[in-house]
């Protein structure tokens, strides 16, 4: 399946090297592509840049935003929330319209101190900002909920017994993408929280997902839905 | 012990029976408690009156808010997070400083429709709020992420394998609380998530609690941290 993905940070990277893994077709997108390619040196975090992932992972391209939102035939939403609206404009309607957008960024605003607050919350979502700027795309909100790592690979954390989250105005995509959860990266338990008003839920999530990141010491976590 | 709970809903009535049976000397603040004790209907969830609670449990008090502040060495908070800062009014700053006050409120704005929204979040609580109102109580945030029955009762639910946090300046009364969450009602798993500004993370927690009773059909839930 052809699949475009926008952003090329940690979680960006870590799904489009799973897909490449299990035999996808994989554009990342970026804002300006000889600029990206032209980084050599480790991220901050010390994770190597996207021109070593290309020379490992033969198969991958790259192109425009608007380059990988045409090949996408699903395209997935890996920017940093902040700029997700701009990152949609660049990739340009025509190419995303009927099509699903998984999208897994988050409201975060770094600028008031750490730990980050919420752009936008409560009332609102980033998640449904998305979908009412682009009606004719098919937002789904996913895998916003846990670390980079976790999210193409949940059982690398207590044999995947832990939950993932999908919302979205339309039920089929919904249920494609649990489908895509399950097959590509072995999510076994994925609940339905219905329309896309309760990405508002998952958003809302992170500030203590961020306090827990904190007491824990480490991101490896994720919580089960225990009844 | 000497404990003075504020508000006779579902919350204190279920905190009060466990207290209770666990043979501490129990005070329920009311506003009014004549008019309470005249309420001789179930409410609209068909639970008996607190007039059935009392000829129920002999050595159970009820009193004002101020009689129930004067009366606790520990106070709960188990009022509507619409009303907690009024009836803090009422109970009397001086009947409440220097105390330990178990903050059990969601600041819930149902007056926008359903799922409720919250009337504080974000970049601030309804836990800051009551600590920046009262400096001289020691304001811990706890429970307000599961139902009554489970606040009082966590091994109904898998064994008690599921987590529950708490968030207060003082380091000393969140241990103590650590320590009461324990003795009295058998909590086995206690994240400290630390200063009272982390009571954002559990009440921002309640938008994904509503929308996970509405997919799961029940309130008798909890998350289990994994990692």
């Amino acid at each position: 399946m052809k699949i475009g993905i926008f952003g090329t940070g940690v979680v960006g990277q870590s799904i489009a090297v799973k897909l490449l893994e299990i035999g996808q077709d994989v554009m990342v997108g970026t804002r300006e592509v000889a600029k990206t390619l032209a980084r050599t040196e480790p991220d901050s975090y010390g994770r190597p840049p996207i021109s070593a992932l290309l020379k490992q992972h033969l198969g991958l391209k790259i192109g425009t935003f608007a380059d990988a939102a045409r090949h996408g035939e699903i395209l997935i939403n890996a920017t940093n929330g902040m700029g997700s609206l701009e990152v949609l404009n660049l990739a340009g309607e025509s190419h995303l319209k009927g099509k699903i957008l998984i999208d897994i960024a988050n409201p975060l605003d770094f600028s008031k101190g750490m730990p980050p607050s919420l752009f936008v919350c409560n009332t609102d979502s980033l998640g449904e900002q998305i979908q009412r700027h682009y009606p004719a795309v098919k937002v789904v909100k996913t895998l916003n909920t846990v670390t980079a790592g976790l999210m193409v690979d949940p059982r690398r954390l207590a044999g995947g017994e832990h939950h993932i989250f999908v919302s979205g105005d339309d039920q089929d995509a919904r249920a494609q993408v649990t489908h895509y959860l399950t097959t590509w990266f072995g999510w076994k338990h994925i609940i339905d929280l219905g329309d896309i008003t309760s990405a508002r839920a998952t958003e809302m999530y992170l500030p203590i997902w961020l306090r827990l990141y904190g007491a824990l010491g480490t991101g490896m976590f994720n919580i089960q839905v225990t009844m």
